[in-house]
């Protein structure tokens, strides 16, 4: 049985219903490691086990890979990869740029993909080898922009503080040759360069569950996307995303000087 | 004449028909000066001129000060300060976290305040010492959250490069000190920060558009906003917002050191 859009769409629905009543509401936040900061809320256990369940019923078979529930037959040819709340931070500080992100990979390669953002009512999504937002019922087809030169470019990344030692550096030099760069928004910003209004993502230290949904979002809108290496972007770590391959090759070249 | 909440109603919603149909289209964007990029979009100006029309027709006595069509009787005791788009950044990058900002100072001190979001629908406003929340018809009285200490606080600044030399390293201080620190977001953050959901917001070079709708809405909140010499914030510069008065006395405690 093939993924429908309506698959999607479900999966979206049964994750809004638990993060939705829970954003904005001064809640329970757990650190997730006793160092550091990282904030889980019952949103994001909440909204992984309620995708958990659709996918066993309806693919029993395949595989899953969540942030909070952990994995299960990850050598299926076809598994799912799951972060519940991309962007946690953003959620706890009331701002509307996290999402719930869903992706499919096929034998190691990301197909499908879903980044839902219920409180703006945005889903974007990526099946059979195209990308769409879908809001308010309309659905519009994503193109990344034709930006091939980074002195044209805007710049985005979670936060500098990311990069360490020498790869600070190179970002810092990618940095001063765009024409804007911005801080924050974790999946957001991918959803944006897959509309065509940002032109670069670059980010150290990703796990798969916060890039797999993203992959062919981007790949199928147009967009470049890969590690900092050159390499399929599935396994995480250091992903450089860009609208263009001229803009995608100048970043790498930058990144790996 | 008093102001009332459907006055300022009626100016969110004369704005919203100017940036919201010019949200994520792939339109013109000047730039505001030949060297360095400050983008100023159509919507910014049309909507700058919606407003004052209203506010011409409605209060043709008063004053009135924007950011894009310049300044009219600041002699008067009631003037109005405009930025039609504040964090023109997001709004041409597709974020939903810019604004439309409409202030009223009377005798100077900022009284009346809103911030609307179209995309998202929310309209953050303070009218007579009270400040509010409505989206999709619902009202909510916003206070601020209760933090006293920086080791459990988050804070807020567009970017850190912002801050200059001693500046600078006086922020790296403060922000070391905190739990968690975001960048980027513009008025947005000052709405969250209102709302209880954050808890600092530190900025350098504002000018009074960007702010002085912003003052009634986190004074009536509980919160408390000075420039970062402590002394009143309508006339901009470097600003200090904090979610309680302990909280922020911290806050400028380092950024004077």
């Amino acid at each position: 049985m093939p993924v429908t859009k309506e698959f999607l769409f479900a999966l979206a629905t049964v994750a809004a219903k638990e993060t939705l009543p829970r954003f904005r509401q001064r809640g329970t936040i757990d650190n997730k490691y006793e160092i550091g900061f990282d904030p889980v809320t019952e949103a994001d256990r909440a909204a992984e086990t309620a995708i958990r369940a659709l996918i066993e019923k309806t693919f029993p078979e395949h595989g899953i890979l969540g942030e909070e529930h952990g994995s299960v037959r990850l050598d299926h040819d076809q598994v799912w990869v799951i972060d519940p709340i991309d962007g946690t931070r953003a959620f706890i500080s009331g701002l509307p740029v996290w999402g719930t992100l869903i992706g499919l990979k096929e034998k190691e390669i990301a197909k499908t993909g879903l980044m839902s953002q219920p409180f703006t009512g945005e889903l974007f999504f990526s099946l059979n080898g195209v990308s769409y937002l879908v809001k308010d019922d309309l659905e519009q087809v994503l193109r990344t922009r034709e930006t091939t030169l980074l002195k044209d470019a805007t710049l985005f990344t979670t936060t500098p503080h990311l990069f360490k030692g020498k790869e600070r550096e190179r970002f810092d030099r990618l940095e001063s040759q765009v024409q804007l760069s911005r801080y924050g928004c974790d999946c957001y910003a991918y959803a944006m360069l897959a509309a065509g209004f940002i032109d670069l993502v670059v980010e150290t230290g990703l796990k798969p569950y916060d890039i797999v949904a993203l992959i062919p979002i981007i790949e199928n809108a147009g967009g470049v996307i890969t590690c900092c290496d050159g390499s399929r972007p599935e396994k995480a770590g250091d992903i450089i995303a860009a609208a263009t391959p001229e803009l995608h090759k100048a970043a790498l070249d930058i990144m790996n000087s």
